[in-house]
């Protein structure tokens, strides 16, 4: 068992790349991930599960097919799976994310934006 | 689908009670749920599964056989299942809290701070 406390603000420091989750806890078969996001995100779906979004520090919005979510510090949304949809962050916006271990970032669309999964840090 | 985001802070103003999770939101057969903790919880432990602490304002401690962990505000824990603890908390502390549906407070353990399951604020 890790005996520390995992320290969000630290964990953000410890990278600078933009749409590319680092892996920071599991718990059971769900992964706690950080990302930094800027600007827009590809459009996308995780048919296999829920995803949640929680926002650490900054502001985004996800755009969904006919509307759009305003996400600001402290709060969370839940995009439910099959739903497609694509974040966007005028400015850097830290996020935590929470799904099950082994989801692509991008879905089933590969791009450039296709992060390498399951990278902790 | 739920069109507005879930503000915690705004969340936690809705009630008062200690060791009494509220549900906010659901990922799959997953639950967030926001708790205030305030003085000693009971030792307890959950067979079925890990569960995850993230303090949201203040700090608190989890205290396991023989270490414990101290928690402050943006830092996140995973209780390892079937490991028995005991959260503490010497003024309020606000936490988010990680874990399937279904699962109760105390554990096996019955005490006058088992809450009510699947409470929703």
């Amino acid at each position: 068992m890790k005996l520390e406390a995992i320290n969000l603000k630290e964990k953000f420091k410890k990278f600078s790349d933009h749409w590319s989750p680092k892996v920071i806890a599991e718990m059971n078969d769900y992964q706690f991930k950080i990302a930094k996001f800027k600007d827009n995100f590809v459009w996308h779906n995780h048919k296999e599960t829920d995803e949640v979004f929680l926002v650490v520090k900054g502001s985004m919005s996800i755009e969904f097919q006919d509307h759009q979510v305003e996400l600001c510090e402290g709060e969370m949304f839940v995009v439910p799976k099959g739903i497609n949809h694509k974040p966007f962050a005028k400015e850097e916006c830290h996020v935590l994310l929470i799904e099950p271990r082994g989801i692509v970032n991008t879905g089933e669309v590969k791009t450039n934006l296709t992060a390498e999964n399951d990278v902790w840090v």
